[in-house]
């Protein structure tokens, strides 16, 4: 009999689990609270308990090619950075073409997930579930958590001295839907992840005055990279991250802080952050240089106290007046419907092997997918890992030994730089190819380039100096599409697609063609003196 | 006796030709025909006839340490581009510090300005105005016309086969004021100058679609500019205004093509100028790029044909349905106050010699200022023209005579390429430093950078390589100011001042040092190579 595994969620990374148990033959429910999929991407005009929220504003930060499920690109015609409202479409139109949402019960939480007394030996889970109060249990050989990381927001109001005697208006980021309540406001907004810089942005368009305080700083990436490209079909190469894998830390940084400061210096625009070893999650935001080079939005520090209609910062005496307060303080996770003894989650880091299985369950049956932000796309990190996990469930690849996977986890707790390539704060944060390529060996999934480039040189090429996208992850092994090379083969066409809808003479100067000459010879001097 | 100066307007180049008179010892009498200052830069809720029209988020192109009166830097916690309201704050500070506003009769227009029966002896010029429905005349010894050319807006519509069976709305873009108007429609902006630009990018915020239609195309800059400092501030130096007319101009097109390609490749976004030898005005946005990316905006070529409740674009059958459109088709100019016999304007060009004094008028006492768009900021231009032209009523300059003056007309027209430096479309368009050097060159009051090598070369050097700021211009000669060389050598203070609002720790690592050596020692081979 094929094993029943629940998912819980029906996010981008629960259908994935639904599919991918699906193509291997397992057999999925998925739970889900809301009335409808999408999880995180799908935008409602109120926030819903345990639930993500959206703002209606929000856009993708990495770009179609780079985000989409491995075996189902983007529509060609929808835009490199995908609004949410083409996202939760794109996240439909997989669901049908796979027929996931015949396996999801919607209106449906999950109250408690226990093991079975005889979990020791079957591995069993007893899921409780309640439907329009109405509470029903039943047993599963597996449980994926596919909750995702954006639903308990993270709002330490303790260290704001003073907020309670602001007279003005505050609240979490996550209530945040709509710019128009700062029309003609004085605004501040507390803390530079995505969401905060998004939202000062947006405000700078209506607000009297927007403030951006931040702590740490953060680096400022653009979506549009060099020469317009997507930052990620750039800078997610594998011939990049082995070049930068290759390199001390130290040096890496500078190299990515010389990239970063190219655009804007983060020094003289008061953003770069603190620490510019170890890599927090940079900000992916277009317009926050022309905010502040314009004066729409002005960087702070810290706050230093709250008062009744104005704050104060901890570099100048002078009280700035202050209307409304957004905390982007961002967000905790948790498993309410978790033991503890199953996944214990402390200062920000559950106990997960890879951050997946829990690492001291003695049998490896339920995995936790999504709970990571390499710094690339989730969905197709999703993906994988639920591809690995059917994998194990159907014992087709054996975990290590607890003993084995509680070192790993708590290797990572210490998080010691290796000292080479980039150092992230690995809590959540990885390096997308290093890990996603891991667990693809685990799968036999994994593209060998070395034979790939005797028999297909082109699309050897094209895997190790092009955009490391989702499609290479289905070249091979278990879940192989027949598709995947020529779509990788075409995915610039893709990109441009969607840009070029005015159709230019492409050389106009006689002169060009011999620049191009002389640029691409400047070019190969200039990788020469790299190699040096 | 004083000579008596009407001026006609009291905008940006109306004030400083009012200052110019009062240091230089005229009288002037300004003529501004709404009830304050401030011309094109004094938004109002509606659009006044005659008047220059903005909408409400305009902010500067050009940054404040380029875009100031000469002897009057903007506050230094000015953000580095102005808001328009900012900028009309500093206009009226201008006129206090140099008490203009007691020259100026508002509500008051100007009906004629007719040459008096003794012109060819007097110069004379006699001046009838309106105020409150009562009309008077006055002789003048001179007329400085400050009128703009942002006033007479054009809109072909012959050109847009269909346009009068459209059923949703339509206008021009000095209509525009705000852009709540757009929400959830589909807007239609044809026209890519700066306001068609600005005005397409604040409709995605609140449209359902935009498209963008360019026939010819554009280059598209950002504020922002190398390491995020203001782009006039990068560009518009002595140093590399040298370099670029010392190449020939297809190279200078070029290279030009490829800074301009670095943000983003014009031809994979559908922008890149037909045009790619003469210069036509590049639009200055910095969010362009980013909603193209994320499909916010479309870029569409020419209209073929507007039907009902759509529109068709010459390269594809498919009709794109269109609720509002927004013709940002530019403005014309005209002089209707003038006798064609004084200036013709022909073609959109002013038969003005060096864009200022008529070319066949016996006596040079009548004026054009501002009337020019210099590559560059429109105050510094239009006041060193007002210095030019006081000190050719006061007889301390001869013009050429009529002959030589129409042959420079009549040259401009021609249009012919010099070969050399960038090629500029010269209806309106000059090299900005070239194009002040020389007026300044007619006063004296050009900085002589070779003797201040010897006696300054602190100051020298800033001049030669940094930003061409308009203090430079008031170095030396008629008008010197002595604050001037200590602006120019703290204008980089300002600047940062501006966006360094959160103090930043500068060099955390130690590899940082080793770094920047190599850095700069990577800089000179560079240097070296340009200069092989």
């Amino acid at each position: 009999m094929a094993k029943r595994v629940a998912v819980v969620g029906a996010g981008v990374s629960g259908l994935a689990s639904v599919k991918c148990c699906l193509e291997e033959g397992l057999q999925p429910t998925c739970f889900e609270r809301s009335e409808d999929i999408g999880g995180l991407w799908r935008f409602t005009e109120h926030v819903e308990e345990g639930r993500a929220s959206l703002y209606k504003s929000v856009v993708s930060n990495s770009s179609k090619e780079m985000s989409c499920y491995s075996d189902f690109p983007f529509p060609e015609d929808y835009p490199n950075y995908v609004p949410n409202s083409h996202f939760l479409q794109y996240l439909k139109m997989y669901a049908n073409q796979f027929n996931l949402l015949e396996c999801i019960q919607f209106k449906t939480t999950v109250c408690s997930v226990t093991k079975r007394p005889d979990f020791a030996v079957s591995g069993q889970w007893e899921v409780v579930t309640m439907h329009e109060g109405k509470q029903s249990s039943a047993t599963f050989d597996a449980v994926m958590v596919c909750t995702g990381y954006l639903t308990t927001p993270h709002l330490p109001l303790d260290s704001f001295p003073g907020i309670h005697t602001f007279k003005g208006q505050y609240f979490h980021s996550r209530q945040y839907k709509y710019p128009d309540m700062f029309k003609d406001k004085r605004v501040l907004v507390v803390g530079m992840g995505n969401s905060g810089t998004d939202i000062a942005v947006e405000a700078s368009h209506l607000a009297k005055k927007v403030f951006l305080s931040t702590t740490g700083g953060a680096w400022v990436m653009s979506r549009v990279s060099d020469s317009g490209n997507p930052w990620d079909m750039v800078f997610t190469t594998r011939f990049q991250n082995m070049f930068r894998n290759a390199l001390p830390t130290p040096i890496v940084s500078w190299l990515l802080a010389r990239k970063m400061n190219s655009w804007f210096d983060h020094v003289n625009y008061g953003l770069a952050p603190d620490d510019r070893v170890q890599l927090r999650e940079p900000v992916i935001n277009d317009d926050l240089p022309g905010c502040i080079i314009t004066g729409k939005v002005q960087i702070k520090p810290s706050i230093k106290e709250v008062k009744e209609n104005s704050v104060l910062f901890s570099n100048t005496p002078k009280e700035e007046p202050v209307d409304i307060i957004v905390f982007a303080t961002g967000y905790t996770f948790a498993f309410p419907f978790l033991d503890e003894s199953v996944v214990k989650v402390e200062g920000g880091q559950a106990s997960l092997y890879k951050y997946v299985f829990p690492a001291h369950l003695q049998k490896p049956t339920l995995a936790v997918i999504g709970l990571i932000k390499p710094f690339g796309s989730m969905i197709p990190t999703g993906e994988v890992q639920a591809r690995w996990v059917v994998q194990v469930l159907k014992g087709l690849h054996t975990l290590p030994p607890p003993s084995v996977r509680i070192e790993e986890v708590e290797e990572r707790k210490q998080n010691k730089p290796s000292g080479f390539g980039l150092h992230y704060c690995k809590a959540l944060q990885s390096d997308y190819i290093e890990y996603i390529d891991e667990l693809l060996t685990y799968i036999n999934a994994k593209p060998n380039l070395f034979s790939l480039l005797l028999t297909d040189p082109r699309l050897a090429l094209a895997i190790f100096f092009g955009p490391c996208s989702p499609y290479q992850f289905r070249l091979t092994g278990p879940g192989k599409w027949q598709g995947a090379r020529n779509t990788i083969l075409t995915q610039w066409d893709r990109t441009l697609k969607a840009t070029k809808t005015r159709t230019v003479r492409e050389s106009p100067s006689s002169f060009e063609s011999l620049f191009k000459l002389i640029s691409f010879l400047a070019f190969l001097v200039a990788i020469f003196l790299i190699f040096l």
